[in-house]
């Protein structure tokens, strides 16, 4: 990973963040904890939140939140589920720069891709009068993808193995207890990839770009998160190709209906040793 | 409120939303259920999540992913805590209305306030090459503000008792558990609005415009909320002038260093009558 000088981006004059890259995701922090007997001041751990600029050539696509660990999947994954790039050999990260105010991700796209990139950011900045009414941001909210083409038909025990081995790869969240996961789990349950971050989203664009980046072929297996399964989950998960979803909490309305359309499973409520089907239940293996 | 009629807004591909706001936040689907003896197909409620747009004038300016319920509080709150009126008697919600594949929240602002915010809007749509490096929208992310003027001093007990409160007023999270809850509370713990949402994000918004809305002062007491505390957390307590949050679970790095440039107290992991204050302890009354 290469760490280039920040350009000439100013200090923010309301906060520094002191070189979160150096901090592998925890900052230790003072705090009072309260006791039976009163406070006591101690040193806690809390996870890293920064801003992350992603930019393509000297273009700033988006500021994520973003906890500042594998940045290179996240950057790849993030390509990928946006429909920046179609694959991850499309994409070259050519440096993660610490700025005073957050970390820069620079990439480079091959030129149509990258042209593409810039006229539909056009296309969003467009103006948005009456007539058109902001349809071209809700289409772009709801952005219509491919239907996930997978065989796949998951045992729901293979399901529950991966939901309960998820936790031995959240190493963050035992030490600071706020972090996502999202796990790569294949058919037969067994947790090949898991990748962390203060955001559900986040996680999971670190998991697609590391299977990515590991040549794993996401169609045969599923990915099991520690989260809820909103709109953006599914999204991100069709994107990607991969055929289900298993959620530890609740899915919500728009994750199941675009689920449908896009042929990912949806399970959710996956706990001791149950779940629930809410989408595509061909997905999940049941006796007839 | 008053439900025009949806403007020309093409349908979506993809989806169909089927009058999203007759739901009242609630979905009911029909699921597959594994219990101990197999499958049993059962009818199950879920969140409801729709695309919601805030258009001001003609100008989209958001469309958020959002729980259809109190949208009026929701677009009151989010103007504030953007900081596009600094006070709800300066915005007029005039219409919602369903499109086929989301919500639009229509409103009007006084002339200046307007085209403040096309300035805005117009400086992030900016160029970003090289020399700028998307400085623009790192600053729009972390976009300060006046610290919070206010001298209240909480004490732990009326935390504890605030956070155990809110339950009782999280009704949608009852019927569908993927909902999260913001509450604001007087001084003494007693908890005065309480709004829910799939976002924890908008929960907070709806919060502060209910609050605004219905001339409540947000200086003199707290914010207890069903999640974590991350930086757009704080960011949206400071913006609407209330003191200090307080989170059932764990804090960010971000949200703590920007706390302490705000004077807005973090007190997180408040819950078994145990608490801990990450930023600004004077804001919680101490033994000596």
């Amino acid at each position: 990973m290469e760490h280039a000088t920040a350009c000439s981006a100013p200090p923010s004059a309301a906060l520094s963040l002191a070189h979160p890259l150096s901090h592998r995701g925890v900052r230790h922090v003072q705090a009072m904890v309260r006791t039976e007997s009163g406070f006591d001041r101690r040193e806690e751990k809390i996870v890293d939140e920064v801003p992350v600029g992603l930019v393509y050539a000297d273009d700033l696509f988006a500021v994520m939140l973003a906890t500042p660990t594998d940045l290179e999947d996240f950057a790849t994954g993030f390509s990928l589920s946006e429909g920046i790039v179609g694959s991850a050999g499309d994409l070259a990260v050519t440096a993660i720069d610490e700025l005073t105010d957050g970390v820069r991700i620079r990439m480079q796209l091959p030129v149509e891709r990258l042209a593409a990139l810039l006229k539909r950011k056009r296309n969003l900045m467009g103006g948005s009068g009456c007539g058109r009414c902001g349809t071209d941001s809700f289409a772009e909210t709801l952005r219509p993808l491919d239907p996930v083409r997978s065989a796949a038909r998951i045992e729901p025990d293979a399901i529950i193995r991966a939901m309960a081995a998820l936790p031995a790869g959240q190493s963050l969240n035992r030490e600071t207890g706020a972090v996502h996961a999202a796990g790569f789990a294949r058919p037969d349950g067994a947790l090949v990839a898991v990748r962390e971050d203060v955001g559900r989203h986040n996680a999971l664009d670190k998991l697609i770009g590391a299977l990515a980046r590991a040549r794993i072929d996401p169609t045969g297996g599923f990915v099991v998160v520690s989260s809820r399964c909103s709109f953006e989950m599914v999204h991100k998960t069709a994107a990607a190709g991969i055929p289900l979803i298993a959620a530890i909490s609740a899915p919500t309305s728009l994750c199941v209906g675009f689920a449908e359309t896009v042929g990912v499973g949806v399970a959710a409520f996956v706990r001791q040793g149950r779940l629930t089907v809410y989408a595509v239940p061909s997905r999940v293996a049941m006796p007839a």
